[in-house]
């Protein structure tokens, strides 16, 4: 069991609500919120203080705020400034800087560096190893795969950071990267391995390096187990989606 | 020193061997096995229980079991549920998820994931980062460099997952994605950075986004040090493996 | 609060020098010397041992030196034999191992690896999950982007490692891979998700997979918010590098 309360540490001006489970071995920094429900594996620190910690000694940590029934694996880092609406989930080792807003329901998986001023809609799903500049922008029910990386500087090293923004239902898929100030529409698909950089409408299938659009996404023919062309796919997966009971279709009627 | 019994924790019904070791500030949780000789680093996880575990009071933990003189290092985590052969090398912070089989003698490299439900043979060397996903079947003296990354799902999202498959001896280099379903038979090598999409027989050069055959690995003008073709290569690298002290040639007589 | 010398383990022959702070939860292992001023974070591994420290019982620790002011974060691990100059930045989970020589101010990002037996530069930034072979050469100045691997193995598997070597003032972007051997000038730029494999002089724009050189960096297109060339880049960059004050034309002409 990881809920002996050994060598737990806590800051001040912790707020730890109802039914709140924080593992062996885990830090959690100043000025943090752990709202009902939340579960903190062991090892993981939480407000995890930026550098200037380690030199000014006026330094006051940010407020961090862990939202209802959150769950937090193992050696993950959450630092100060971060805001996890309810039910996210993040995997082990995890990295969330200052200033990353995420949404309800939302999974960041293993290993997924997420560096800070930037948001995340609700329902998405990032696998392991994604790494998201600041800047980005991402919408609700967005898959990405692992190794994908959203960039933000246009002509390194600079100041000049723009971010990238996704629609609503994209997926990103494995080792794609995304250029700076690229923008993605609603209800497309990035291929494995593409390097984007530029602007698509909705419902484009984008692949290559570099990429180009290859047509509209639900007319191509990726066709399902039932035989069925798969995108949109809200009407064909469901797990965990909001319209897991209704249906796509009878969900949309009433949003 | 780490091996003090500093803030270590076991669970319960845990199988130690003899001569075994665990660093300190590691857990191992209920119903895992370490047989003789097996080394745990520090701040270790072993048998981590699945996410049922915080909302299930009746959860109980699959076996876990850490083969004969296996060495797990700092910060890796294995999952309930996963079986590793003996002298299995396991680098700092890797995952190995629940149901993984892998085989004796192979090295899991710092960082690498393995998402679980797969299995991996005996003399396999994955370096760091690389990323497998479920249902993948890896042969025997098979070598994975950084990066890369064995997919699973052919219409993202969905649940219709299809595993890759690689043959003995193969070789698949730095930051290549294998697409869902993909199998590579032995002796063959994929390219860096290639995303290979289809099914290969033995002896194949794969390479390129999109990937293609270019030609019969054993015939491509790939000459070591000494002058001679490189591949297959078992006869000229030796290192750690079975016919380390016959040669290959030797060791094949008798295999 | 993470100094409060809860579960810090220090080993023999560690020289502390002034002003110099330990996490909780961190191991110091032998041999290891923390100049002035230095900051070790919390769950950090100082001078890990190589792999024989499990098998021989004479095994001795190669020394290792953090030098003045640098900064360890939480869950880094720095081998055995590794040297940092003054003023380096570790990020969180970094992993650098034996006989890494890393100069002044240079920062390496969370999550990457130096995988030994090389040398970095100074006032260099690496990003996150960056993964740097044996035997690489990495000059000045020099600033590599998340994912990017440099190679060493010509003929995989086999002992015949040849490392990359970068001049100053280089760039090479987001997941791109540098093959056994490549040799880059100084002041050029590698474009994201290349595949480099060639020896290129200074000033060189190098992109695509394969690479090839495009043009002369200095003479392409790329402009600034400003209006103006970007490259070389230091005259329009100058954040925390040594010409940050005079700027570089009047620093370059007094060193």
């Amino acid at each position: 069991m990881k809920f002996n309360g050994v060598n737990v540490s806590i800051g001040r001006n912790v707020s730890i609500g109802k039914d709140v489970r924080i593992g062996d071995n885990t830090t959690i920094h100043d000025n943090v919120t752990l709202d009902d429900g939340v579960t903190i594996a062991d090892h993981v620190i939480i407000g995890e203080p930026d550098s200037l910690y380690y030199t000014d000694s006026q330094y006051i940590n940010k407020p961090t705020i862990i939202g209802k029934s959150c769950l937090i694996r193992s050696f993950a880092i959450v630092h100060a400034g971060a805001k996890l609406g309810e039910f996210v989930n993040v995997g082990h080792r995890a990295t969330i800087r200052e200033n990353s807003i995420i949404g309800k329901h939302t999974l960041i998986g293993m290993n997924t560096e997420l560096q800070g001023d930037l948001s995340i809609g609700d329902y998405c799903r990032f696998q392991s190893f994604v790494s998201v500049g600041k800047g980005t922008k991402i919408g609700n029910y967005v898959f990405v795969y692992p190794y994908c990386v959203f960039t933000n500087d246009p002509r390194p090293p600079s100041d000049d950071l723009i971010g990238c923004t996704i629609g609503d239902f994209s997926q990103i898929c494995t080792s794609s990267i995304l250029m700076p100030g690229v923008i993605i529409g609603q209800h497309s698909l990035v291929g494995a391995m593409s390097k984007v950089a530029s602007v698509y409408e909705d419902d484009s299938f984008i692949e290559g390096n570099p990429a180009k659009t290859i047509g509209r996404l639900s007319k191509m023919p990726f066709f399902n187990q039932s035989g069925k062309r798969h995108y949109p796919w809200p009407y064909h997966y469901s797990k965990n989606m909001p319209w897991e009971k209704l249906g796509y279709e009878a969900w949309l009627a009433i949003e």
